[in-house]
């Protein structure tokens, strides 16, 4: 049991099995089941062409957020344009794990991940929701993790704890996610369990906070998958609830919140760190913005850039091609005001003050961009609003991955 | 003569030289000489980050774009973020190509591409002027072309020639460009020349409507330089004259501005082509839309995706990239609407209608990839606006070129 509170709140189980939609066997389908309804927030996709998963859960948090029993996920096929047929098997996914849990199917979330434009095969599906509610499922929430990656390298999980009164809260996360990997969302599955109680509407209100500053923080490629999905389930099972208005006996939003914000960048850091190819996490800090907005602006066309990336890939401390960046990224700026460095906040080397470069030891820049995290600050000069992003280096793997994934 | 009239027109002349700012020795400066003033028009980057020779060449274009008789070209530093010094290192270049000349400074415009946030070795500047107008320097638009070259591979040169009245002009032109390409505009300089006669005016009005329908409908990677610069240089040596008014005797504007664009658009498609580690041009079409600005805007995010461009490079006929990058353009799209085809418009295979697979030949949509150049086509069944943009598939070489660019 405690090995699972590093990745499960009480009032979960988590189930795994390989029903062969993987082609090399692996684990591909998981279940994530709440002992009881609980409450549940989702946040989903900005594309327009969303996945079947995607349209069928965004109905049933419409209808039943307050009484959800489960999560199944598929990993290797996305379901994604694949019209009705595609809805229709996201609705028979949502049956066989009903019946097999004693609920109905309107209280069944369904996730999937993996190549778009293809019909799952149901039959493998059915075999496979069948063993995740077997004696033969592989249990805890760390084969859980295992079973949703695609061209993941590791499985991502992370939680924190908060007293209350002499009980414990814990709220815990998996997710996946390691190329179409971009601001908002990915594609990105991300399932966060929580037992504190709390209303639906009080989950989505944490939640889109917490997505804001962490999730939607995040950059791998650029593009914006078709499946993205962040789940948040409280089952209540710690006996302390969550209130906006009076927490005494109970958890202030504010602390659930940041705690939950937490979990978030923990896990939205992992994705980037295991983008398809990185070999490192790379920070980068905004500050003396205007506004945050500009902020963001600014950030996301650096953590976008593929000669940013690339350069940072190869140690080369070419510092132009970020101030080139900040440039085209529609915001504000004023050349003649913009300052960056390279480092982590405690030992940075400054490189550029006033947009004209200082005479910087280049080979210990170089040297910084070598460690893992690579940290990157650019100051616009121009107010006192700041924001952090998340990217990865850019290489030669990235292309070896992307260039054969379907065939 | 005549070899130059296909990158050149009359009434100009062209040398290059080495002077050192290529490390590895190569022809690193240009000099195009008009025999008499000529009027000009430029357009530049939209980068906010503005290298000198933008900064520069825009003052010189408010005051004097109807007596310009020169363009003097450096490589290999693009005296980008360079300060107050960068500015007087450009009047420097115009003052001593001027002295050469024997005209005004204020009557050369000044290029400059390369390395970003270095000062120009000005004694090694100094001394390629002096060569550019000697007996040693190389003389053509083809020894030019090759001068101005970065990280391309091949000189990029085009011509077009119309015939008035018995008499010929000729719009010719030379570019460079292969990373940092992005509209609007690139990492880009294009000179075109046309022995037409003109007034700045309608050079300008010429000059944008091309550059609408070519060089800001190419992208390499999506970042936007901030060197970018086009100039038209009109000799009038043609003795004709072109008239937005009145074409008796001379060349309608709509005539002359169609084979600028012409031209153009042969010298982005080179680039697109020469892209770094390109191996294929590519080129979208988006038909079907509600306007033209969402054509582009889907069209662009397709262009951009590293998903889409890494599955052209490994002929992976991945479709599902394509409509998922449609899907997080921006544009208005209907999912339920889409068409999709693979190949020239002669014979093209049809994978997608209706927003569904077809059931289509994989292994010849992958034979189609394998072509170039690549043709994707796009409907998105919403209206009658169309547009068509060129990119490149994106490999390992891009990662390994910009991985060590400074370094």
């Amino acid at each position: 049991m405690l090995a699972d509170t590093f990745s499960l709140a009480f009032g979960f189980t988590a189930t795994a099995t390989a029903c062969g939609l993987k082609p090399n066997g692996a684990l591909d389908m998981a279940l994530i089941a709440a002992d009881a309804p609980c409450s549940a927030a989702g946040l989903f996709t900005t594309n327009r062409v969303k996945a079947a998963p995607v349209i069928y859960d965004q109905g049933v948090l419409a209808t039943n957020a307050a009484s959800i029993r489960a999560v199944v996920v598929n990993a290797g096929n996305a379901n994604a344009c694949t019209g009705p047929q595609g809805v229709a098997n996201c609705r028979a996914m949502a049956e066989m794990t009903a019946e097999r849990l004693g609920c109905r199917a309107e209280q069944v979330l369904v996730l999937s991940t993996g190549v778009i434009g293809r019909q799952l095969d149901m039959a493998k599906v059915a075999q496979g929701i069948a063993s995740l509610t077997g004696p033969g499922a592989q249990r805890g929430a760390g084969a859980a993790a295992r079973a949703i990656m695609t061209t993941d390298t590791r499985p991502k999980v992370a939680a924190r704890t908060i007293g209350v009164s002499g009980k414990t809260i814990t709220i815990a996360g998996m997710c996946k996610g390691a190329g179409m990997i971009h601001p908002n969302m990915a594609t990105m599955l991300a399932i966060v369990t929580t037992d504190a109680q709390a209303s639906p509407a009080i989950l989505n209100r944490a939640l889109r906070y917490a997505a804001d500053r962490s999730f939607n923080r995040v950059s791998v490629d650029g593009d914006t998958s078709t499946n993205d999905t962040l789940l948040l389930l409280a089952s209540g099972a710690s006996g302390i609830s969550v209130s906006d208005t009076d927490a005494r006996d109970g958890l202030a939003f504010e602390q659930f919140t940041a705690t939950l914000t937490e979990v978030c960048i923990d896990l939205a850091k992992q994705i980037a760190r295991d983008g398809e190819g990185a070999t490192r996490l790379v920070e980068i800090t905004v500050r003396g913005a205007a506004d945050e907005q500009q902020a963001h602006q600014v950030a996301n066309a650096i953590a976008r850039s593929p000669l940013v990336k690339t350069a940072i890939h190869g140690n080369d401390p070419n510092w132009g091609r970020i101030v080139c960046a900040a440039g085209y990224s529609g915001a504000a700026i004023d050349p003649d005001r913009l300052a960056l460095w390279f480092g982590p906040p405690s030992s940075p080397i400054h490189l550029v003050a006033n947009g004209l470069p200082l005479d910087a030891d280049l080979s210990a820049a170089s040297a910084l961009l070598r460690q893992d995290p690579v940290f990157i600050t650019l100051d616009l000069g121009l107010g006192n609003a700041h924001t952090t992003i998340w990217t990865c280096d850019f290489s030669k793997e990235y292309v070896e991955i992307n260039a054969h994934y379907t065939t």
